[in-house]
């Protein structure tokens, strides 16, 4: 079984920005550590601060992986693309936020990806990423 | 460890109503598979349609529980008084869905309480309470 | 054949309350009338100033009458829980009005119970509910 | 007593058009149908396509005949003329709708005729002048 | 004279809940001091969670009482059913609020209650309901 | 000089519908006055309920008159048709209303009609008729 | 009879600004022309860029003149308090202005003032006031 | 194969109104230039002002002949009646704009008709009725 | 003890003005009687129609007194200014009107100023300035 | 002559990606057909996932082609930037859609493009791009 | 060279007011500051609280002056009547403000005044008018 | 002393793109103007058509210069992502625009960028950078 964790614009920056809203351990400890969790699964990595970027990898991964773990960043709240991307895909996409998003900014609370994704996991901190793994196990245990 | 679940409006119905939106399980055998799988957990269930009722059990639950996982259904959208009283217990609160609500109606786009828990789980189908209990016991775990 | 008529908040003041909008004939001397008329129908009558009675009230009719004539009065505009329940039960469910809710203020223009229901009679005085019988009889016929 | 119903744009087509939303039955047999059923009034009926048509019409009836049971379909949302001449004539208006408008596309929720009409039934397919018919007769009578 | 404060949702946790917004006095501590400082006036309190509940205490002292505190939290916003039962009874209400709803959230500036009262008090904190008896001692003096 | 006034839709009821809005006099028996005020010009006037015949005339005298007073009634809220006509004809065009039509309902506030007359007169009763005739000529005298 | 023309801020620069939306005329020149034709009635005229001191002539002129001409230019989109005061004085109150505003920018198309005088005269430039001048006579032998 | 041309309000003073926006040549003379183009076809056309004798043309068009170019000018942003009958006949209708309606007044960027019509060609001047002829054509030729 | 009641726009008229609205007691003979209740307890008075006055006086006010009452009349619904001095100054400022101004107009249910005030106090007729009195001394004696 | 066909996002898709709204012919057999049709004029494609890439080819085709077919997909009512460089190019751009966008989700109805392109084509499958081609040369021959 | 500093409401308070936003120095010291920098240019500084004397102020510099730097304080929000002057005054004027208003309240987001000034400085503390002075003296450099 | 001028979409067409809006001095030429007027500091320059690519250079900017001179011209009223990529890192950003971004198309209105930036300066042709410069340096020379 192969998942792919695609991020969006900014969260390369993890750990270093903004830790009150975010925390302060990068992607890739954590990573290693999912890995560990997971070790059944392979679990491939991918960020861009690029929307069209993301939207390849998608299509690369959506024809490919056994799901999708997709945090769009910045580009949650505008990218049609990205959305269409995931709708275009046969793979299974779950959402995943960090931070709480609707406890933030106004134009954050809108989201264009998650009617197209199975469902969404927000506001855990990292361990969204870990409650989407599982989304995507007891997901396609289901199928 | 104690978590209560709480669910609201119409849940009672599940397994009866509209199947191709909500699935055919009915909560009461869901919960059993529940209470097995976390069996160090002592799990409560508590349903009502009534939004005071509703309010008042999280009062209650939410100083003396662990956590909460609160399904508000149809007040999830317009209810002030529950988020209010999210917002006034100590106790961490998850807010789940069962069918991934931004893919449907307009008027459940919205939600008064998500910014009040400390986050949302949406669109897993009966996998989102699971789901729920693995974020509080992470979040319990990462306190 | 069995009806339940199902009424919300404030109704059990009817013949009291501002006789301008509402008459000054109170509900059950009505009641009376409709049941003369329709000496061949069960009429039963349900009143409650909570919504979520009226959600439960909603949920045992609609799975053993033969169809509800529903005035949700206040929770028309805002209850989602009451809307959820018409959507989830088989019987036919006919929404009435004794005064003209477009002619009302603004925020009395919006049904969120009109779109789940058959049909929907407004602003006929107490005869909205005597139209509403009719229409059920023509509905259940025409089944 | 004499009631005249009127029948906006593309009421015309009924039968012909979409069977799924409007039924297959055409106006003119709905028609026979209901002079038969209400034997001591004399029933006339007018449609047409053009918006100010339907205005002058309801001048002339509006100041002749004991009700007009009004249909103005595709008017029924746009038109300040059509209302404007509901609420210029002494003869009380009853507003009818074979589908359920509020369960189709948003631009069909809003009528500007029904605030100056005595009442609206909407949803019940060809039933609702039957409806209609009913409910002028209550309203005369009860003058 | 009599006068009945009628708290809604939440208000129980006076004193225990967020102590930076709604001070850390409870409400009975409060109440036994506003009686002794009105010892002329009888002064019953109601607290309920359930909407409706408050509609039936508002129908039930609207018709005995010689005035009404409401503070209907957070129904303040959302409840037509409370702002009906206010508009129905004879009795003088007035609306209290212990914080500046001016000053919080968007969703708590609109008041669906204060057309309906003769006036509202806002921001003084407990010392609003003891604005507010004076008020309606005034009013009642007016009269 | 040839002035044509042309009026929209139920103003043919002047002096019949309600009087309260619209006086009590016919407009013929103030076009008789208008003329004899008005000697020197010759005066047409046009009335039509339909929308197109409006635009039609406000075509042909666009071309063959020295202005036109148009009170298009309840077209002037919704026709881009006939603010089109108003703008492709050569002749001035004064927009004129008897009632003050911003102290009504929300929905006659907007004139799509008023952006491409050269000015508009409102709410002198049918004195906004002489008012126009004045302002009509003193516009071409200007010119 | 005595007419006071009350000009808002900037209107002393006519002539000076804009010609091409407000012609080259100052309002002195054309002063002197109105007094001319209008030789039987006394006119004042008032100009101040202060809001408040506009109220305060509306206040005096509306207790002591038979009319107003009211041109509040920018503060006819905004203020409260000049339309509070037209609405506070018994004498007739006018509203002109010279360019058709509804041709212009967006928040120029609303008017707080229109709703509470007896009419309005738009876009007739400087002959927009000879208009009202007639319209304030009317008006006042209509009475 | 038969086409009919339908050409809404205004659209008979092509050539003459403003033709800047709108070009200087008159239909007729364009009409004879694309049945010289399409001499295989025969191509019908029908003007009118009246949005109700255009919604009777596309009832009797679309049931006779193979396609329908419609233009309805003004009637585009408001006519529910157009788009109704559109959407009940069989023919296949094209929707045509001479200017880019998307460059102009806000109130022309929103088409009622287009979501009806199986596409649309906007902003080529008189070229876009001929690439609606092509798209029937091709249209036709796919079926 | 000094209290500084600052009254906005119109409010010199009271007395004159719609005493539907406001009541026919002028505000001198208002604050003679409040002067006599609160002997301890100096009041100054100050009104003006323009805005920027008002301004100043808050500021003025605001660092010499104990307290304001503020009726900022029209421009509560419009001035940033008004609301910026009362953020500006150390004294505590309450918000008073005479109506309550959300059973009017919509303009005037949004206030500016009351989120940068205490409290606010509405609808009592001028009995809202003795409130605010109460206000005033309960404030200050709680510090 | 030469043309650029630019396709934005998820184009590349195209027969692979939900056929009910796309189609199954991909892009590159269609050319084929295109560049049969169209011997005489050189097709250049250009198709990218990202927005930027899509500005830069404009830029360059947009000053050496003659003219250029740009279906912007998902950037179509997002993307400033492409129509910024639309705008600043000479090369005339057609703007082309394969679905009816304005049968689509309401975030699909507005274009930030079409207003800087000479003209639109859209709802017509892949013959859009054909009817785009002949659009380009009637436009270029018309110069 | 002549340059004119006008400042709105309550920025005579700088110093002493909000320190955390508007900083602790008092305008006065800043001007000595800004006189000795650019101690070839006449800087005359006028402050007002009321809206009024601002336009008055803009219309006098306006005419005399080489440039104004505008800081309308509060009444950038709300003022036509400021921004109207602006537009009607040949000297440049250049809109400054002392903090970042984007970052505040809502209602401070939108400027009435920006589109009629050559630019905005916005957010650089006093140092904006120092800025402001700099793009003053570049602007007229450039004529 | 480095600071970084990052210039986003069109930008590379300056001087070839619009000369009305944006003028015809190319930006490579105005830079060396802009490093001979600031020979004491490192200026960097970096344009991109992409959001990403401006992304990743604020990211690596940010952590390393003294200062970020942002135009992120169309990218500014839409990009969440480039926001917060200013909100993420130490160096103060400066946002410049060239045009007056509020004299322009409403869309152009909104800046998602500026709230995170320390300040704006917009306006002023290509001035803005050097005043922009300026800003730079005295927000550094004031830490």
């Amino acid at each position: 079984m192969k998942i792919v964790i695609i991020n969006g614009p900014n969260l390369n920056l993890l750990g270093k920005r903004e830790p009150g809203t975010y925390g302060n351990v990068g992607f890739d400890d954590y990573l290693k550590l999912l890995r560990e969790l997971y070790d059944d699964i392979t679990i491939e990595h991918f960020q861009s601060n690029v929307e069209g970027e993301i939207v390849t990898k998608i299509q690369e991964a959506g024809f490919s992986a056994d799901g999708i773990l997709l945090n769009a960043a910045g580009y949650t709240h505008t990218s049609v693309s990205i959305a269409d991307a995931v709708a275009a895909v046969p793979a299974p996409v779950v959402e995943v936020h960090i931070s709480n998003i609707l406890k933030r900014e106004e134009f954050r609370h809108k989201s264009l990806i998650a009617p197209v994704c199975i469902g969404t996991i927000t506001g855990f901190g990292l361990d969204s990423y870990r409650l989407g793994m599982e989304a995507l196990r007891l997901h396609n245990a289901g199928k």
